[in-house]
């Protein structure tokens, strides 16, 4: 399906602010996606510095729109950016009235787990389909909901926090809160998991394992190699995944749910425990429907991301 | 808001399909509505004789569409009623085929959950919203959803079956499954939560109590009176229907929800437990902000459920 109004001709720019680079792009319908530069993160100052350099004399002239993605929280609807974790110093930024100023075109703005959610139905793994959901499976974990082609964002703009969802009464903490989705299923909690894994499984070393605070990435190697705590620490992570993914396929019946990077890089040992409890736990035929895949952008997804931004701010995207 | 456009002028067939009664009502935009007629529930086949024998010769001219709530399962799309547990020999009936033979209109098949939905969101306790949540609470529980003013009817037509979800490892059952949010928050499984109390608040009779099986309305009653253990059961359920809506929120943070007869009825002793372990375990400002609101239809939502059926089947309701 997908089905959305055809983007009006031209050139869209598409702003990704993360908390180690901003990057620059622009995209035409029809068009191949184009990196124009990229820069570290710094305060809004010298941000909005770089890139008025960057497009001064050089901005298209058949500009639409630009879109800017971000992490949370935001105020998508007066455009601000308000005081996000891992941006310090962008204290109510007004991000699309400043670019608005700057080059005459419309701008908008999308939390980033919206825009990946709408990057990945309309570029990546979900083209095929009219609902998905987008878990970001990356350092947290937090969704974008698009439920019959359009964007679910809800009455505050906080619609997909489901990395706060409780998912048992004790566990590791994610998102201020133990036990939760994202304390189970965040690269940056992976560690912490093996000391919530049944005693049997627990190695004799497990403060030890994890004081060293393995990345995600490293535990997914561990698990590759052998490493049979590496693998229970996913397989309990995946345990969780099945959980959550039970209660959103129960309430939403989604046709497809995207997961982000953790799951990508660990599917081998994520997949089996998720599918079991999702069978066990969801009803059908919803659990069988469902289609779970990996994210298919990878790196581009926030390119793709800040164009959808511009997109969906137009009215032609969800 | 609820922006919709405007029904067509004419009249409107609703039939209300339960385990107990067939109700049959007509209703015109600007107009009230108005019940024909309703007769005890039988099989498929006296059930329309019954609907014939009503609208031989009194079918309205201006008849503009038929709109059936029945409960689930059903195929909405292709109007079949498929074995109801309420209703024994309502197997793959083609309901909407046979009502528009009968009478040459458009008829259109929703389930009950949907169907009250959109009738709260339209005539009922949602005017104002732009996203509702309806929670039947009565025998079971089952939710509709309507988000970005349209009903969430998901991949399979499943969307809403949040009784289902899990809300505890142990617990009572609903829905066959233990700690099941309808286990905890129906009516038909209130009197087993007493064996699910504290300790301290369990009463030494509490066997009696439970095979006693008193009704949902008799624990209310009970509650009201002073009766401390039906006080604790409704106390119980109200926590684990702020952890179920806790989830709700935090993933969609919707306008309003909207909670059937049993919320009503109990609402004195179910909400103080509820709020609190909402404003516990759910996000700011949706928390605060999400307006949680008793059914306001009562013994009518049926009808108009019925006749929101129809509009949502012409396309002019979610």
């Amino acid at each position: 399906m997908n089905a959305t109004a055809s983007a009006p001709a031209g050139s869209y720019l598409g702003i990704d602010i993360g908390g180690t680079k901003v990057a620059l792009c622009r995209w035409r319908p029809q068009g191949r996606l184009q990196r124009l530069d990229e820069f570290p993160s710094a305060g809004p100052d010298e941000t909005f510095e770089n890139i008025g350099a960057r497009l001064r004399g050089r901005l298209p002239r058949d500009l639409v729109a630009i879109g800017i993605a971000c992490g949370g929280p935001l105020d998508a609807k007066r455009g601000l950016i308000l005081s996000p974790p891992n941006l310090p110093g962008w204290d109510e930024v007004p991000i699309t009235r400043l670019l608005t100023h700057l080059t005459g075109a419309p701008s908008f703005l999308v939390n980033d787990a919206n825009a990946n959610a709408l990057a990945e139905w309309r570029f990546g793994a979900g083209r095929d389909c009219d609902s998905l959901i987008y878990l970001t499976a990356g350092t947290g974990m937090g969704a974008g909901i698009v439920l019959n082609g359009r964007l679910v964002t809800g009455a505050n703009g906080n619609a997909g926090e489901v990395g706060h969802w409780r998912l048992a009464a004790r566990g590791p903490e994610g998102y201020h809160k133990r036990g939760s989705f994202e304390g189970y299923c965040s690269g940056g909690a992976l560690p912490e998991l093996v000391q919530y894994l049944p005693t049997a499984e627990r190695p004799a070393d497990w403060r030890v394992w994890r004081q060293a605070h393995p990345t995600a990435k490293a535990i997914g190697r561990a698990a590759d190699a052998g490493d049979a705590t590496a693998q229970a620490v996913l397989r309990l992570s995946g345990e969780k995944l099945g959980a959550a993914l039970a209660l959103l396929i129960d309430a939403l019946d989604p046709e497809c749910i995207v997961a982000g990077n953790l799951y990508r890089r660990c599917r081998r040992w994520l997949e089996p425990a998720m599918r079991r409890v999702i069978n066990a736990e969801a009803l059908s035929p919803g659990a069988q429907t469902c289609s779970i895949r990996s994210a298919r952008l990878g790196e581009r997804i926030g390119d793709y991301g800040a164009i959808c931004a511009a997109l969906h701010g137009l009215g032609v995207l969800g």
